[in-house]
């Protein structure tokens, strides 16, 4: 474990780290992301990431960091100064602890399914806070896994990992295609439903316990026509009120937990 | 219908803008607070709240913000710069158009209930957002009334209402004491389901069929035992990841549309 100490703010590290956190293109052209936080670390560690090197403020960072740092054993440390530190920090009380981490890149045919797999697929959804919150509602209802198709967002934005609350490391993620996606789906026999008000069922009349993917558009426009065709089953969730409109992330909520219903009911 | 002209960021009027949108205490001592945006104004138009001056910027404004003028004539508009509008407006994209609007201060007596009432009380929730959120999924499930108790927030934050996209004006909203609340519901027989992880049955396990509140604490704490005390059964979703958590209006959904599914299915 290297050990290197950061007093400038003008380091070629740091700079680096505030490219990464800033830019999108910066992510995908190194193929790295940035994780803040002892609780996000944690939750990264025992997702098995690889972790490239981790910045430390000792001013802030209390024991938890260092027994972190203990059990990582990441190849460099970087003790940086509270001036570096507020710099290259996206957000504040991150327990002085930064990490340079290696992304995933899972494809669809690393997805490790379950014989009657849930899974939540999400089309061209433009806010990281959106995704993020389904990846953590899919993560309470053990979803095998989320895909993102035509993605607008990539999978490591700052405010995506921060809104998923470490989702993001226990969800397995696939960032594909939609005609690719729906091509998986079809081959591996799981069922198809399209959440879209029109031309649609009450998703409590569909029986979701077989092999299921629920798939959600965006906000304003909805999903597309390749993927309403490709459904096997339409639903909707009734909007009893005045508004006519649900966040995505709470109706992806609603569908996955009357999944689990379904799926706990039969059992009995 | 009174017409004013204000140029200058130092007008009394338009400080006065400013502290209604940023202190809680002014909103308070005032009993009036801020709408933005055509849509959001309109809801509150359609929800007969009382309105007590609008600005606008011809700037920016277009014909929607017209029609809306037409149909509230409101008692005074003061048209304002560009410069002064953007001093006043708390987001951008808000279509030029802002009202100062009492605020409708509800009391329990006051809400007119159902024969099986549905009701939403949250107790001690801190964040806007979260308690905006689940205002607009209590539209949609179609819940009577949401109950705030010993709130941490007031109902006319700008954040509360960015985030119910107008269901702050379409769901009956009280802030009240929980002592007052649980008093309340025992009193006209609606059973109180709290949520709470431990000592507790899974929710779709649980009959919502009659009337009946569902009571959500704060994400960090929970309820206090006021509210487990008083409950008439205690309710989970289950946490099936590794996580275990779940974002308190994301809960609050799950728990409504499950109440919305029983009481459907039972109609058949």
């Amino acid at each position: 474990m290297e050990v290197t100490s950061i007093t400038s703010t003008q380091n070629a590290q740091v700079k680096a780290m505030v490219a990464l956190q800033q830019k999108s293109a910066e992510r995908r052209r190194t193929g790295l992301f940035v994780v803040e936080g002892a609780r996000e670390l944690s939750h990264c560690i025992d997702a098995k990431m690889q972790i490239e090197r981790v910045f430390v403020c000792w001013d802030i960072a209390g024991r938890e960091t260092e027994f972190l740092l203990q059990q990582t054993q990441p190849p460099h440390v970087m003790e940086v100064t509270k001036e570096v530190y507020e710099k290259i920090a996206y957000r504040g009380g991150t327990e002085g602890v930064m990490a340079v981490v290696r992304g995933r890149n899972l494809k669809l045919e690393d997805l490790k399914l379950n014989a009657n797999p849930l899974l939540m697929i999400v089309e061209r959804v433009e806010k990281p806070g959106n995704l993020g919150a389904i990846l953590r509602s899919a993560d309470a209802a053990g979803a095998d896994a989320v895909i993102i198709c035509d993605a607008l967002t990539d999978l490591y934005n700052p405010n995506l990992i921060r809104s998923a609350i470490g989702a993001v490391f226990t969800v397995p993620c696939v960032i594909c295609e939609s005609k690719e996606c729906i091509a998986f789906l079809k081959d591996r026999k799981i069922q198809i439903l399209t959440a879209q008000l029109q031309d649609s069922s009450l998703y409590y009349h569909t029986d979701m316990r077989g092999g299921t993917a629920i798939v959600m558009g965006t906000e304003a426009t909805g999903l597309t026509d390749m993927w309403r065709q490709a459904a096997d089953a339409h639903i909707r969730i009734p909007m009893l009120g005045k508004l006519d409109s649900l966040n995505v992330s709470v109706s992806a909520a609603v569908l996955l937990f009357e999944a689990v219903r379904q799926r706990n009911e039969s059992r009995h």
